[in-house]
């Protein structure tokens, strides 16, 4: 038995202890985000040291910062790598740094590691120096022989252009921000190649920065392009156009039509309900630690490094206009 | 005991006993292809029926044509999935048929489906009416919630764009034939994203049909532009263009660069031996069949559809020249 109990884990929480059992039972009827965060006390609190099925040995996730912008689906991210270890009887321990020297003393006292985020190159070396298991969470370089698990950027990016054409949908924006994230790039790079071949069809990148993007649209305007539709990178982005936009006097919709990334809380708040790409990001989780488990303890033949995507969906909401019947 | 000897095997493939004995048990001392033979005879025999573990329930690869451009790579797949299944006491079947029916009337009867090659809308809808597991070799459309194993085409292009970056060429082109098939479209977009925000780099698609390279590359040259580099979208390919370019009086590579794709037998059968990606063909099938293994089997929470794609490598041989020094 743990000394740890449950009512322990649901007064340093303040929720009921039914809602406590009920997350770390894996059952459903409470929220992923409450569930991750009973787990994540409850590992802080020691409570798996003593439950059921002693940890076995412990798998670290060192998160690059605290990036507010993903931070929904670094959680849910999390929660999936966690509820699967425990699954399989690991610890899981959370770790903010990109101290290489931090990373490679964590790894060196690890079973395996999940890297999250844009980790530099002088943590990735001292990673394969301690030659324990890692898988990224994150974008890595063409053919680097190295574990990952995304969602499928360049996929997408070509998905919602093939869904834009269909709707008639000829001159589109790209929106994304200064910060020039490689992932956000694929996006760019696979809207670009639905729209290869297509009479008439113009893709346009539109960045930008702390003057927002009402300045940036503007510019385009004055060019004398009019997209009918934006892909945003990001929901949070998307939120943002879609209020620059109605304070431009446009209606969105019928003027010009929105599709975010990522289906985040975000999706749901800003009116219309934004059409977006939902992240399965605690299946990401899972698959991540499904990885690395393979690479710790499998006696099967070790397969060369792999990318495992998780196919994203498209979720149809009320931001996008059909300009014409197929 | 099985009623199918050794012997009876390495009789019918005209091989040693020893061969076939080293072949089926998985041991080193024959070449994949030997026993690729080897499984396949056992399997039509009947020899895992009453060996070892009895198969439990057979799978299927079926393949869309006898395609010779990609035999080489298809038969290390169905090699990497025959080794992998019979690990696991599952027999093996293979089919080389494009009908719908035949299709589905196969499926109903398996455990699961290998597809591999270019399936179509017709027989992909017969499939997901019998409700079975299927995992696909081959091209699918942007988010189809289908389990598919890929050789990562586009990073790999991208992959070889950086490598001709960092030797000095700005103006490259991509050679492929009149079929388009989409994985070697991958490679062209992965290798122009190399290529941009590149001072002075031209990336030129060169597409030739039956009137050979050779005329498609002086139609280039006629509207003035020599490459410097050719990324070839096939070993084989690669070979028709380095052996036209010696009869236009080219040399290969001090003159032009070529890189291949694929590292099949002919890519050290050409001279100067090829620079080229080596797909990892065997690992791509017994990947495909732990993927099939976890639909049909686990007790784990099943996840959404995946691309998995086995990193592929890039092998320095002659054939690419280096322009500068970086």
């Amino acid at each position: 038995m743990s000394k740890i109990t449950l009512q322990a884990i649901a007064d340093q929480l303040g929720i009921s202890k039914f809602a406590v059992s009920r997350a770390l039972s894996g059952k459903v009827g409470v929220s992923e985000q409450t569930r991750a965060l009973v787990r994540s006390k409850a590992v802080e609190l020691g409570y798996f040291k003593g439950a059921g099925a002693a940890p076995r040995a412990a798998i670290h996730i060192v998160f690059h910062d605290h990036d507010p912008v993903n931070s929904e689906l670094w959680m849910q991210m999390q929660n999936g790598i966690q509820s699967e270890a425990a699954l399989s009887g690991y610890e899981v321990q959370l770790h903010w740094t990109r101290s290489a020297e931090q990373i490679e003393n964590v790894a060196r006292a690890s079973a395996g590691m999940v890297l999250v985020g844009q980790h530099g190159e002088e943590t990735l070396a001292a990673l394969r120096r301690t030659r324990k298991p890692v898988v990224r969470l994150g974008w890595v370089s063409p053919l680097d022989p190295v574990d990952q698990v995304t969602g499928a950027d360049h996929e997408a990016g070509s998905a919602i252009g093939q869904y834009l054409r269909e709707r008639g949908h000829r001159i589109v924006g790209f929106v994304h921000g200064t910060r020039v994230l490689r992932g956000r790039m694929e996006r760019l790079f696979g809207l670009n190649e639905a729209y290869v071949g297509c009479p008439g069809a113009r893709v346009h990148e539109i960045q930008y920065g702390e003057e927002g993007f009402a300045t940036a649209f503007k510019t385009l305007l004055e060019q004398g392009d009019r997209p009918t539709a934006l892909f945003c990178s990001h929901d949070g982005l998307a939120v943002h156009v879609i209020s620059e936009l109605h304070r431009l006097g446009y209606k969105v919709p019928e003027d010009i039509s929105i599709i975010g990334y990522g289906d985040f809380a975000a999706a749901l708040q800003i009116s219309p309900p934004l059409t977006t790409i939902r992240l399965p990001g605690e299946d990401m989780g899972i698959a991540a630690f499904r990885l690395l488990l393979e690479r710790m303890n499998s006696s099967r033949r070790q397969l060369p490094p792999q990318r495992v995507m998780i196919v994203p969906k498209l979720i149809e909401r009320e931001s996008v206009f059909r300009l014409q019947q197929d």
